[in-house]
């Protein structure tokens, strides 16, 4: 590979020909793409990079959508609850969602596919009780007074919530609505595996088939104003349909409910602790995509082209991280990058030959406008995420959107070209080899591996005052210089061993939600293994409110490992002594005022524990020792580099390390330390953006003194 | 009754004999009395008041209980969690606790009266995998690695707890521990009544037997520092022997578990909901104290004495609230006034002919010590409570402690006979008569009438960070012209018709609690009554997490009515855009921040529902309409004039009245109107330390400006 080209793909359309090639040449673009709204100037075609090509399995071919209307894919809607104030009560399925993008299924059976609830007796109410009036679009429900129901229904897809949202964000004038047809069945099926072979046929060019994604969008849903009503990056309520559900049934071997998929109007979102039910068609549903997407890869590769898979979108059934995506053959899958936890969440899958990030900003007019700043996005997108490519690169990088908006803004243009570059250098440093790991770090939770690095995050890099201060912890991980691994409960139950292959686990969230486990902790075996591993020496970082479920006269399960305890109320009662606060090698590089977050939990130390630090009787950082083994609980961790920091303490002091502190390690936070031993290679890194100093350890302890400048990558022979 | 004279009780001791008279004739005291520590002069007894003598049903006679020690009283106690490292594991009882105090009962079959739980499990050991090792005081436990135990077992209590808390407090030097001996037991019982006769023969000179209390001691137990260790007011675990529980279950029917009393080590506090085998107990508690209270009151009526009961220390089993209480057929009951919550607590109890305020402070070195300021807490006190003594008041007040102390502070002195003077002329201006009530007021929980104005107590006026903000609501109906009930979830299952003598619910507390509910909520009957109440045109005023409880789709089970919801990370896929803030009659006195003090909630509204406060995106002040009704969301209100003044606002508002608010009303809320129609007068009240100027409406709605003076209250005619 040349240094100055490579590794890189830039985005073009037709109105962009000649930008487009000297763009590429300046950022050593060797490919180039386009994207949903923008088409391939097949002048580009001999440019001499190679070209990938958006395509979409499932939508783009209205005609075909509407010959075969049986044949359009379906979610499952739950309406708003509505309290009976009589015996009758009528319920317009539509109220609060936009008009044009559903359409209530009663094609189907009614009676079978859709589930009138009453939620106050938390009892389905009987098809005889209720009926759907079809030229009204209500459901009449006879009632008990002043109980709450809500009907479950299945919808189709009448446009596509991504063109939808792509249409409204970019205000697409006169654009037919994309429907949305379901590959899995029978017409469809036959029908696609046609398509793609002649969209292969009409487009020899094209080098990467680009698949946006496979066959179900994750959950998202808009209000009567266009507006975003619900979303779920994971959610599975969009890839259903009578009969991909009769196909579950005769699988599972038992009749299926719409409440599986509902669940309360909480759809499964991935802080409820997951059903058995769930998860059955879960698994389901990542055999059936496997296999279907196996066909379509099959055609590419058998056509001679790259078949790649974007990460978003109409991802849902692939499941990355689980064992059916590598049965797919997929050559490379791309994803958006928006921090580290999202560059690890693809350069992290494993089965393919290369992975790619979108990095931000895209080139749309939201940022790409009269004062707009997207050099400022651009510099903190590539120093976020650089942080986690040093512990585990991406293969290539690339951009979307519009190219003629990126063009207008020259310094943007500029800051690409050194990105590109860097990242070629940094590629070439680290490339083939494990960087070195201080420890090995279990996120323990209800997902494991499937949820790898998307914990607490509702999509991409978005963030809620609910969860920033437990997504801190994963996001600190994603460039800290641990073997991170991502187990569930039930894992340990399947085979208590993997937790000898683990220094250290981290339980983070809020009680009762998947993150933390909720009544899994209630399973004496989940509960005494953990506890068996920090008695036995392993270290234990609980964060928010780990093991957090009321039971058994504790609400952290795991309390006395942790030497602290939350008040609920119960234990008012106890006088409670232990509130001074402690100095410790945790707290060494933070002199001032710890950034714990939202977290104000009224959680108190038990008598034996250390406390770090507490503020007007909540404890926020207590240390616990059990065995010979350690505890530290943390209230809440925003990410920060100082915070990053205090968790790498925290870990190492949790294993009983705290002498071996300075082995590849900088004296400023600000400033990190990433050996390649294989590669003979290490580098400092300047994380912010100003000039830093620093004292660098190199993993014989031996030092020296060292200035950066902002955002500086310096890389050295070890 | 003269107008300098009456209602008053002045502590005395042997010391202080000239001091007394003086004072009481200062004071207008026409009643002395002792106190646990002084003795009473004899000089005393022909001084023209009546004579109060302390009497200890329970202790002050170790003769007796060391000659029967069989027979001293019992407590249950639970052990903290130990984890089992291996198959044994041996637990010392007395650890952290006072080893004085406490003396593990192993003379009644502790297999039947101790029990070892595997807390891990959620089971009880089996009394073959365990035993008492009488030598070391430990428990020797067979048990699974990792699990975590606790044993519960009887202890006698070898020093009473009251008494070592005086003692510890005043520094008691070589006083003889008491010990408590248990009156409910055939030997103790008839001993009983024979030292009463005996005591009153001995003391021809008291009028009045107070008693202190009855039978058995609320929970309090002591760490090996003499520290407080755990205390429940409400505490019923230190009402217990084999005796009393084995005639517990011959009345209940089904076989006791210490697990009924231990409760998870959760004691059944005021915060748990109560199981239905703790309600049975104490149940079959109040009918036996009840019944051999009765035989103690009908010596003292017998002998020509009048029978007091202090309501605080060996109260339990009394419960002033309850049917029992009237059969014991008491003259009166005393206790101590810390605000307007805790005199509510001892004026509305019925069945006595008067109530007696013990006012603060008590006349302890803790206050009264060079540099003291027992002025200002007196003045606070009397401020305080005087709010809720216009409600409705107590019949006398008096203080306690050591007289001597208090004559070294003249402007004390002074400062009380102010208060006594100011007693003496409301209590003739509003005796007999009901104030004016503008509503009908309910506090629903689980406890009902029981801990009424209790609630979120710790006991007497101290709180926690946990619960200020909720006992802010009791605290401002204390002295609200509103008529006050508390109900509980069984009574409305009870009768109904209950909440057609209710104008408005407030349910208000941290959710899973007994104060608000919990899964009380799952059960419809409850559900839908609610509701109807409230679509019928009923207010609901929701604090905190009112019916909050996780199930069916909703958190707040009454989301509908209260038009909010709380995000418990199950909904975050859920946008949400109702928080900007409106203007409206219930904040119209609150234009600056209003305290909603510790509650941090991630509440959020409905579609349609009106947001007052919200800051942040979270929800603090929210009104909503539900059929006829109307519901008020509030997340906290500690209490304070202003605050009391908005709760007094939405109470209005949520049953349609805010058009009536100008009658008997001031238009500052420092300042409060309360008018006794039956006795044709109105007082208008200054609540603060510094003078006030107001508007003064009277019941027609006419007005008037007006000037108080700091603390001042002017009575009118109507």
């Amino acid at each position: 590979m040349e240094k100055n080209r490579g590794r890189v793909t830039i985005p073009t359309d037709v109105d962009v020909i000649q930008d487009t090639l000297e763009l590429s040449a300046r950022w050593g673009a060797d490919a180039v793409r386009d994207c949903d709204g923008t088409d391939f100037p097949v002048e580009l075609k001999d440019a001499g990079m190679k070209v990938y090509s958006t395509y979409y399995t499932t939508r783009k071919d209205n005609a075909w959508a509407k010959a075969n209307p049986d044949e359009i894919q379906q979610m499952y809607v739950m309406t708003p609850f509505y309290t009976a104030e009589g015996d009758t009560l009528r319920i317009r399925l539509m109220e609060g969602l936009y008009p044009d993008m559903l359409t209530p299924n009663s094609r189907d059976d009614i009676t079978r596919w859709w589930e009138v609830v009453d939620r106050t007796a938390g009892e389905t109410v009987l098809p005889a009780d209720w009926r759907y009036e079809e030229e009204t679009g209500e459901v009449v429900v006879t009632t008990r007074p002043f109980h709450d129901y809500t009907v479950s229904f299945l919808a189709y897809i009448m446009w596509d919530p991504v063109h939808m949202y792509n249409a409204v964000v970019n205000d697409w004038k006169d654009v037919e609505h994309q429907m949305t047809f379901d590959v899995r069945q029978p017409k469809t099926h036959a029908y696609t595996m046609e398509r793609l072979r002649k969209f292969i046929a009409e487009h020899p060019y094209v080098n990467v088939l680009r698949f946006t994604t496979f066959f179900h969008q994750f959950t998202l849903l808009f209000d009567e104003l266009a507006r975003e009503k619900y979303v779920e990056w994971y959610g599975y309520s969009a890839s259903v349909s009578p009969y991909i559900l009769e196909q579950f049934e005769r699988e599972a071997g038992y009749p299926f409910r719409p409440e599986y998929i509902i669940d309360q109007g909480y759809y499964n979102n991935q802080y409820r602790i997951p059903t058995k039910q769930f998860r059955d068609f879960q698994a389901f549903q990542r055999r059936e995509v496997a296999k279907i997407a196996k066909e379509m890869v099959d055609i590419c590769h058998e056509c001679g082209k790259e078949a790649m898979m974007f990460l978003g979108d109409h991802w849902i059934g692939t499941e990355p991280f689980m064992d059916e995506f590598k049965t797919i053959g997929l050559d490379a899958v791309v994803g958006s990058v928006g921090n580290g936890a999202t560059l690890r969440l693809i350069s992290d899958i494993e089965g393919v030959k290369y992975t790619e990030g979108r990095f931000l900003p895209y080139f749309f007019p939201d940022t790409f406008h009269e004062g707009g700043d997207p050099v400022k996005e651009a510099k903190y997108n590539w120093v976020t995420a650089r942080r986690a490519i040093l512990r585990k690169p991406i293969d290539r990088i690339g951009y979307g959107g519009y190219l003629k908006l990126a063009v207008a803004f020259p310094d943007f243009v500029d800051y690409v070209e050194s990105v590109c570059a860097e990242f070629r250098e940094l590629y070439e440093n680290i490339k083939g080899t494990t960087p070195y790991c201080v420890k090995r770090v279990a996120v323990l939770n209800c997902w494991g591996k499937m949820r790898a690095w998307g914990n607490h995050m509702v999509h991409h890099s978005i963030y809620f005052k609910q969860n920033y201060s437990y997504a801190g912890i994963i996001e600190a991980l994603s460039g800290a210089p641990f073997d991170v691994k991502f187990i569930s409960f039930a894992d340990i139950l399947e085979n208590e061993d993997i937790l000898k292959e683990i220094d250290v686990i981290i339980n983070v969230g809020e009680a009762d939600t998947a993150q933390t486990g909720g009544e899994w902790w209630c399973n004496p075996e989940i509960a005494a293994a953990i506890k068996k591993f920090v008695y036995d020496g392993g270290g234990l970082i609980g964060v928010g409110e780990p093991s957090g479920h009321q039971a058994n006269g504790r609400f952290f399960q795991l309390a006395n490992v942790l030497g602290v305890e939350e008040e609920r109320n119960f234990t008012l009662g106890y006088d409670k002594y232990n509130w001074e606060n402690h100095d410790h090698f945790i707290t060494e590089d933070a002199p001032g005022e710890i950034d714990f977050g939202e977290c104000k939990k009224y959680v108190y130390a038990l008598a034996d524990t250390e406390v770090l630090v507490s503020k007007e009787q909540e404890v926020n950082l207590a240390v616990h020792a059990f065995g010979r083994g350690r505890s530290v609980y943390i209230s809440g961790l925003p990410y920060s580099f100082e915070n990053s920091r205090l968790l790498y303490r925290a870990i190492l002091w949790s294993t009983g390390e705290e002498k071996n502190i300075y082995k590849w390690f900088s004296s400023n936070y600000n400033v990190e330390v990433h050996a390649y031993i294989k590669n003979n290679k290490y580098c400092v890194v300047n994380n912010t953006y100003e000039p830093q100093f620093t004292t660098v350890y190199r993993g014989d302890g031996s030092s020296f003194e060292l200035r950066l400048d902002a955002n500086q990558i310096v890389w050295y022979e070890i």
